[in-house]
C-alpha cells in the first residue's frame, strides 16, 4: 500500500467559480474533503453531516442560489477567497487547506491561473457550473470550450511530482471536462508523454455508460467515440497502461493495437476496495512489458 | 405615530469592510435587521436566534476569524457582496436587501462610494473594526481619519429625503465614528444646513458617559468636550433642536446658548417606548418657536 504522503493528486480547476464574492472550487474541494475523510460520500460533495442554514436564508434572498453550499464548507470558501485575495497563489493556498484539514498527501490546482470550462449548448452560453448543477446537464452541448489557458501554466510543484512519480494515473474522471483541462493547461502534455512509461489510465466507461454525469453526451459532443476505445484514443500519447472493465472486454484487442498494456477489472469504484484494487492493478501493469 | 414608510435612515458606511472576500456593512446590516424585526436586541447586532457553524469551521482554518459571522446573517453578505461584484451600487443592494427582509422604511447608505474609518492607535493604524471589535476598542486613539471622501457623494436619495422630511432626527450615535463619516461625505453638511430648522440631535451621552461604546474616548481624541455640551457644538450649524437627558440639566442653558431649542428627557433608548417619546419629543421641539 502507497503511503499518502507519496501521493500527489493534481485537480481539476476549470469547474471553478466565483459564486456571490466568493471563489468556489468545487473538484479541490471534492479531493480534500475526501482525503480528509470529511466527503459527504453518498451525496459526492460538500462535508458530511453539515448543515445548510445560510443556504435556506440566502434562497429567501434571491433565485439566484441554486449552487449549494454547506454551512461547514462555506469556511472553506472563505479561507481560499480571503488567501487570494491577500495575493496567495491558488496551489498554496489548496496546500494550507489540505494541511489544516489533516489531509497528508499532496493536492496540487492543475494551474494557479483561471481557467473556466464553458459549454456553447442549446441553452446558451454556459459556465461549467451553469450547465452541471443549475441545468442538471440536460441542455444538449455543441462545443466545450476553456477561457484563459493562454496564460496558463501548470502550477508549481507538477512538473516535479510527475518526474518523481512511480506511477502515475490518469483517474477513471470525465475525460472531456475533468481531465480535459487539466491536459489542456499549456505544457502539461508534453510532462506527461515524458512519463507516460509510468502512466496509467483507468476507463470511466463500463459498457458504454458513465458511472454518473454526462461522460457519453460530451464525448460525442468533442466528437469522440463515446466508449472506452475512444478514451484510449484520448490518451494514447500520454498513457502507455489502461485499465478497462471486464464489460468492455471485446474493446480490449483494438485498444492493446493503439500500444496500451491491458488490464480488465471491474471498474465501479464504489468503495475502497475496487478503487484499491484498480490501483494495484495500475502498478502490476507498469512491471509487465511494454505493449508492441 | 409616523409610518413605517415615510422614515428614510441614513446609515454609516464607514464601518463596512471586505472580510474574506465578502462586504460586509455592519450597520446597514443593524438598522435592516432591526427594522425588520428579526435583530438579535440584547447582544446588538446580528439576527436572533442565528448560528454559527461556519463561524466554529472558520475558526479551524484560521486566527483571522475575529469578526463574527451568523450563519443567517452570512446570506446577507453573499447577497450584497455579489450584487455590487455585478454592478449594482450599494444603495440599490440596500434597498433590495430591505425589501426582501420585509422593511417598509427606507434605508439609504451615506454614500454608494467606499469610505473607511481608520484609527491611529497606539496599537497601529487600524481599520474601524479591527479597533473596536478585535481589539474591543482598548487601543488609545491618537487620530480618526478617514480614506475615499475625495471622490465621494451623498448617496441617491438622501437629497431628496432631507428636502422633503418633516423632521430630521441625529440620532444619539456616537458623533465620531457613526454620525461623524456621514457628515464628512463631501455635499452633506450643506443639505443638512438648508434643513436646519427641521433637524433635531439626540445627545448620546447621559450624565457625560457613554450608554456603550467608545463615545467619551473618541470625542476627548479629536479635542472636543466629552460631554452633551461638546456634541452640541458640533451639530450647532445643522440642528435647532437638542434633546438632553435629564441627567444632564446642568449642561441645558449652555447648549441653549448656542442657538438650539431644548429638551430634556430620559434618553436611555432601551426600549421601543422611551425612543418613541424621544421621537415625540423632537417632534413636538420643532412646534415651539426658534430659539434667539
Amino acid at each position: 500500500m502507497v503511503p499518502p504522503e507519496e501521493i500527489t493528486v493534481i485537480g481539476n480547476t476549470g469547474d471553478d467559480m466565483w459564486w456571490h464574492g466568493l471563489y468556489i472550487a468545487p473538484d479541490l474541494d471534492t479531493v480534500t474533503y475526501w482525503l480528509a475523510g470529511v466527503a459527504d460520500e453518498s451525496r459526492g460533495w460538500g462535508i458530511r453531516g453539515d448543515t445548510f442554514t445560510t443556504q435556506a436564508a440566502f434562497g429567501h434572498l434571491t433565485d439566484r442560489s441554486w449552487f449549494q453550499l454547506g454551512d461547514r464548507d462555506l469556511a472553506t470558501h472563505l479561507y481560499r477567497t480571503g488567501r487570494l485575495a491577500a495575493g496567495a497563489p491558488l496551489h498554496r493556498v489548496t496546500a494550507e487547506l489540505a494541511e489544516r484539514l489533516g489531509v497528508r498527501s499532496r493536492i496540487l490546482p492543475m494551474s494557479d491561473a483561471r481557467i473556466e470550462t464553458r459549454l456553447k449548448t442549446d441553452a446558451g452560453d454556459l459556465h461549467f457550473q451553469e450547465y452541471f448543477v443549475r441545468e442538471r446537464w440536460r441542455p444538449a452541448v455543441r462545443e466545450i470550450y476553456w477561457t484563459g489557458l493562454d496564460e496558463a501554466s501548470p502550477a508549481p510543484g507538477i512538473a516535479e511530482a510527475l518526474a518523481a512519480a512511480r506511477l502515475v494515473l490518469i483517474a477513471p474522471s470525465n475525460p472531456s471536462i475533468s481531465i480535459g483541462p487539466i491536459l489542456r493547461v499549456p505544457g502539461m502534455r508534453s510532462l506527461l508523454r515524458a512519463a507516460r512509461e509510468k502512466t496509467v489510465a483507468v476507463s470511466p466507461l463500463i459498457g458504454g455508460r458513465a458511472v454518473k454525469g454526462p461522460t457519453v453526451e460530451l464525448l460525442r459532443a468533442e466528437g469522440a467515440r463515446p466508449d472506452a476505445l475512444g478514451v484510449a484514443e484520448r490518451y494514447q500519447d500520454l498513457a502507455s497502461g489502461f485499465v478497462l472493465d471486464t464489460e468492455d472486454a471485446a474493446l480490449a484487442p483494438a485498444i492493446a493495437a493503439l500500444g496500451y498494456r491491458i488490464a480488465l477489472r471491474p471498474t465501479m469504484l464504489d468503495d475502497v476496495d475496487s478503487a484499491r484494487d484498480v490501483a494495484s492493478t495500475a502498478v502490476d501493469l507498469l512491471r509487465e512489458p511494454a505493449a508492441a
